[in-house]
């Protein structure tokens, strides 16, 4: 059995913030989410999260039936430190169990990383195995000191490390693999005799070692993987590394970004081969896209759900449905719950809300389509508007197949336009317009003769 | 005489695309069409192109009176390789024709550099000459050992490279120039016995220097040039490359780019000086802008013509052109075969379709102008349509000189607004207004006293 | 006394521009007004702007109290140089007075830093203090040769360098802090005898150590302050460094930007903590925004007062005025002087000109609100157009608390609909509508049955 500890205590203070750190977002989603995705991956059967700062506001967030949350006690003469926080869970920890050691603030590690990290610890006979990476510029951070055999012999510390263990470019990453029996050992000799006066979970390393307990070392291949996230330049930091590996897996799998550096992809978002997404286009949340699509420049979708050969241009999509060969925008505002069916045209200023729009029907310019049923074939002229609020209730308006609804009219709902019913431009519908019959609802034109040079209009017009 | 091969039969496997590699596009063109592009520059009378994978795709997409299409053989049993693809193009090869070796998919190739190596080959006496580049690092690529005169003592790969020999940094870019007799010469003994069992055009190298021929070496002043293309990530990588060298060329014409690492421009796209150019905008096709003009954020034009001091923000203008001192945006939309004149102002929510707009009109918002031909100092009103459909046939309308059309009204085509005509807001006008003419088409105002409080509506408002 | 004479009088001849080169902006400010802004931070007291080419556009874009122009003479026989600019300014030199030298394309430096060598160089004795910088590769700037005591030996141009003399990476700036009788004694002897018949102001260096007078150095932290501009590449390079600058300071203040690399904030725009800023954006002049805010991709807002708690979807906002807890956007237009109110929602397609809005009102979609005074609680409705100018002049409208104004209507200014007016839906309001009535103003609905199969329109429409 496999669990993790994941400190998330902190309070983050050089973000300036009122939100917990781990709350942050990267590409989407919290910095604490990605931790917890990647230990799944490792098939653990427990997330112990450690929470202390702005707990409650982590909790009401980031839930799930495999998380479960310690609160760190935090406030004066209160213990501090990693070890401290490892010990809030210590009612978790089974002697054969394997313990997983995360942060919270370290979105960028990978599943497959814990998972390899695992299966090596499991492998082998170490007590704790610690997970290291290579850094170019290693300075600030604990240096690995192997043995002959490859396993630790100690970390030490930047500040009291030689020149020669200084050039040591194997560093600590924090993370650790323990064995349940060993770590409870740790976690009870653990002391916060230190400058600091804090209690630190690296030093099981030294107690195993003074204790003759073997300690490896597994080394991560992509060293990013452990970066630390204190401020908002290294959030920022770290959405683009994460931007740039979402951005690859796209790739590799056959759709065109134009500019990678540019696209916002979310990490759950799914996009079909040989769809071309332009820069600055943002795909949110549960988004998937589909082959043959072509997502123009800037456009944003929130949980849309796009099929293929669809081209949007420069729109937004919130949590709605677009089917194959349909073109959106540009300039169009799809709100949620809607769905807009094949070979569809939902052209420049058109809003849809809540509405369902049929096969091959075209709504091609400023017009607003609320709370509607659209059948199949039908025509909506430009400056239509489907009144769906009174000042006091919303109402739906159904349009049946074949119906042409001319420009600028208003369709007061509840109201229902039949099959082939034709509206002319510049009505106020208010009733229910029959099978092929043709609604009108307008002044006839009169014109008033020199009017304009009457008025001295011609002066002025200059 | 010159002539160039171009191969461009790879599959392309690692694209994951159901579109020949050659065919994707960088800033707005084929892989191929750059190639063929560069290749004209080096005076080339005619482009042998190599299709094999999707080639019928490939002939249809890139065609043109100076390209010669061959077809590779493909399928099982058939040889395989670079050498087998020019024997393809035998037909083509005169002895003393200059033959350059290119690749469809290495788009980054200048036309400059082809110049130089043609030259160059043409004043030796070469059997061949082969296009070399530095890299920083050469891993894997076939190394260049040249001969105390400075040509080529022979190309060694990396799996039967020295110690010594890796670490020269001069790299076989795979493109020659060669003589045609020589080629012939060589195609004529080139054979496939090799691990890989493929016809390799890099072993006319040894065949030559075997033979006691020259084989001369030109060395790419700028190394990116010889970028080959394999996947998306690649192809993204080019196109960041050929961006960088377009946007490179505008600023030294003197445009302002923002953001040049943003901003995309298509490699036919021209620009007067003094323009400023905001991150985000996209400039494809033939688009052609003067100077002193402002090209707002995220703005698209395809095919546009912009004159002088024009201002454009967040708008999208497709095959249109519009004249000197126009406001444009943002949020306007000009569809095709749109014609605006000078001091014109096109405002935000304005679509223009298949129109022409005369001098310092004004359409300032929320309007349509579809099918139509509009005057000089004509004011377009706010929600203004232009009804051009009726569900069965398009029409045009014509709004003359100094006419004033109110808001929210509708011109139902077909039908004339003559001089100085006037159109009240709110009317549908469907009849000819002639000059200076007030047309008025709505009911009079109806007030229904206490209706509010009597329908309770001041409850629910809250 | 501080004075600081800045040499803007080069005419940038590789800018290509029409304009003075030192009028080019970064980050929406002319490369000038951030060495001016740098210069008041060393609490100069007088900014002695030497003008040359385009000197009258200078004067009249950057005017302010504590600066004083001087034109140098440029033409055909007049001298030219550094030390001749300097010499323009010489009656403002006094004995005492600490003299800076600037330059007005070299926009990075930083008010800290002048400050500093101010500080430096009059708490020393000498008679001059360079600016000095490190650089990786110094090639082509004068090298700075230290005596032992870490004063200025000489500074060796890289044309006399010796190579031991060219590895030395620290460089002369070309900025400097005179004192100012020294100054003047060495303007006095500074001659144009070299190759380029030029005065230069680094001579002085030389004179002075002649004199046996002592010359410090004052070495830079980041060597990017002292970039200067030659070309619109080297713009887009500075604009870079100083979009990093001003992104970083607004991440350590609390705010998240997404991607930092693609967000465009002006040198004086101010963003409270929590505030979340998109890709694209691009905020201007003296745009404040308070805390908690989303501010959509690609939203630009010039001069914009933003609240806190105030969400803006790709919108652009002028001049304008956005209280708490309002959402604007997507695709919203705020002209200038439009004042919004709390909790207001300006959606979709909506234009607001010269108009304010009270707290609770929403403007959905569609809908142009200008030269208007609306209440609080109202609704507009879609497609709604406050009809302000009738082709003569222009008139405002009222619209007050709790009044419904229905869709595709317009209200024809000047008018008012007062508490609790409510306007049916497609009507024309042209007079004045009472408390709690209903005002109606358009044709009944009339139906012609079977119109549509008469007309033949059946056929057309598949």
């Amino acid at each position: 059995m496999t669990i993790s500890i994941i400190l998330a205590a902190g309070e983050g203070t050089r973000m300036k913030s009122s939100k917990p750190k781990v709350l942050h977002n990267i590409c989407g989603k919290p910095l604490l989410s990605y931790v917890i995705d990647a230990s799944r991956c490792a098939k653990v059967e427990n997330n112990i999260v450690i929470v202390g700062h702005g707990g409650e506001k982590v909790i009401d967030s980031i839930n799930d039936e495999d998380i479960t949350f310690e609160k760190q006690p935090i406030g004066e003469g209160v213990p501090y430190g990693t070890g401290f926080a490892v010990m809030q869970a210590r009612n978790y920890i089974k002697d054969n169990s394997c313990v997983i050691i995360l942060y919270g603030d370290t979105p960028l590690i990978s599943g497959d990383t814990l998972n390899e990290l695992v299966e090596y610890h499991n492998s082998s006979d170490n007590a704790c195995t610690v997970l290291t990476a290579e850094f170019e510029d290693p300075k600030g951070y604990g240096r690995i000191i192997r043995d002959e055999k490859g396993n630790i012999h100690s970390i030490v510390e930047e500040k009291d490390a030689t020149e020669e263990e200084k050039r040591i470019k194997e560093i600590n990453s924090g993370m650790y693999c323990f064995k349940g029996e060993y770590l409870k050992f740790a976690l009870d000799r653990i002391d916060n005799k230190n400058a600091q006066g804090e209690y630190y979970i690296t030093d099981a390393v030294k107690i195993f070692k003074d204790e003759g307990f073997k300690v490896g070392a597994y080394k991560i291949e992509d060293s990013t993987e452990i970066f630390g996230i204190n401020s908002r330049v290294q959030l920022a930091y770290a959405e683009k590394l994460m931007r740039k590996r979402i951005n690859e897996k796209h790739m590799k799998n056959g759709v065109t970004l134009i500019d990678p550096e540019s696209t916002y992809i979310g990490n759950d978002v799914k996009i079909g081969s040989d769809t071309i997404v332009y820069p600055g286009a943002i795909l949110e949340g549960n988004t998937v896209i589909g082959e043959d699509c072509i997502i123009g420049h800037n456009t944003r979708i929130v949980n849309g759900k796009i099929s293929n050969k669809v081209e949007i241009q420069i729109s937004t999509i919130l949590d709605s449905i677009v089917e194959d060969g349909t073109k959106v925008g540009p300039y169009a505002y799809l709100r949620p719950n809607s769905h807009i069916g094949k070979n569809v045209k939902i052209g420049d200023f058109v809003e849809v809300k809540n509405a369902n729009i049929g096969d091959n029907s075209k709504a091609s310019h400023l017009s607003y389509i609320g709370d509607a049923d659209v059948g199949k074939n039908v025509n909506i002229g430009c400056g239509v508007v489907f009144v769906n609020y009174n000042g006091k209730t919303k109402s739906r308006t159904t349009v049946e197949d074949n119906t042409f609804i001319g420009s600028n009219s208003n369709l007061v709902a509840p109201v229902v336009v039949k099959e082939w019913g034709y509206i002319a431009a510049g009505s106020t519908i208010t009733d229910k317009v029959d099978r092929g019959h043709l609604a009108i609802a307008r002044a006839r034109q009169v014109c008033k003769a020199d009017w304009v040079f009457k008025k001295d209009f011609t002066k002025d017009n200059k």
